[in-house]
């Protein structure tokens, strides 16, 4: 049903979403839908969760750099496929629009970043990068451009967008421009 | 009416926006917004020529980073202001739904982004970045950090975001992470 859910919402996005018709085409009754899931804003959660369970974990490949281009690749990658680009769009407009979904795209997004947030904390383990640097604002750089361009722009979305994203954000944490700049790290 | 338009769209959201709503609310007949606008979505796009002519031309102090910062700074305070901050959240998902719209929304970050590019190529005349560098690419990056954050965290944008957005954007155009891969400048 999640599958079916994803895939109504990357052909009609979160404003015609209907969990009528998502059991109609899951071929289920549409009591299991609602007692599932009560309401849409559930279900979007749910497939939140589950997105961020089947996300991939992270590779390393010893340098910041190449660790973040292995995580610009996979964002952009992720973004610039039809099915997945539509649905992380439907999903961020249905925050827009609901708290509860907004909460659960929020916790999506702190996963990721927890998941990569180490290969900074390794390139500054190896002196790379300063310490005090917030590791978790070095990962959120290197997809802010993706997404950026994702949601304010017509453009294609290549490996180039993602290698320069990954070079941008590696130059700059070595400068130590994402130093924390309040407390303590 | 689009001030009441924009009030409305900030307060609801894109999924409950009403033509004849909105003309209430404007206390004006509901025959001239239909004839005016139509749809919900011509209303958007004008909304957004709109705040397009509105936005405040760029600031020039002279260096590349205090270029980047006022720029940062005004993005900030837009995107941090409650009303105009859930007008943003509100077109983008309007965009995500609707191809028209999409439209409307990429015309207002291209005049956003010509506005402010000058100041990456005063910076290149004086020698601060290197030729060949995307100058609209650098402006992008100032952007992005902060919208991300509007987008997919719950985290307060304050001016610390803004100046950390300007300075990543300054270093890694310095470094040439902003060079044209492809073809010439």
């Amino acid at each position: 049903m999640l599958q079916v859910a994803g895939d109504t919402l990357a052909e009609q996005g979160f404003a015609h979403l209907d969990l009528a018709d998502i059991a109609r085409r899951a071929e289920v009754g549409k009591t299991t839908v609602y007692r599932r899931w009560g309401t849409v804003t559930g279900l979007v959660a749910d497939l939140l969760t589950d997105m961020a369970e089947q996300s991939l974990p992270r590779t390393e490949t010893g340098s910041l750099l190449g660790d973040l281009k292995a995580n610009a690749r996979l964002v952009q990658r992720t973004l610039a496929d039809p099915r997945q680009g539509a649905l992380f769009k439907a999903v961020i407009a249905a925050a827009t629009c609901e708290a509860k979904t907004a909460e659960a795209l929020h916790h999506f997004y702190d996963i990721r970043v927890k998941e990569w947030a180490p290969c900074v904390q390794q390139a500054i383990d190896r002196g790379e990068v300063p310490d005090g640097t917030d590791t978790h604002e070095v990962i959120r750089a290197v997809s802010a451009p993706l997404y950026y361009r994702l949601l304010t722009s017509g453009d294609r979305l290549d490996e180039a967008a993602a290698d320069r994203a990954a070079e941008a954000a590696a130059v700059a944490a070595r400068a130590g421009a994402y130093k924390r700049t309040e407390g303590l790290a």
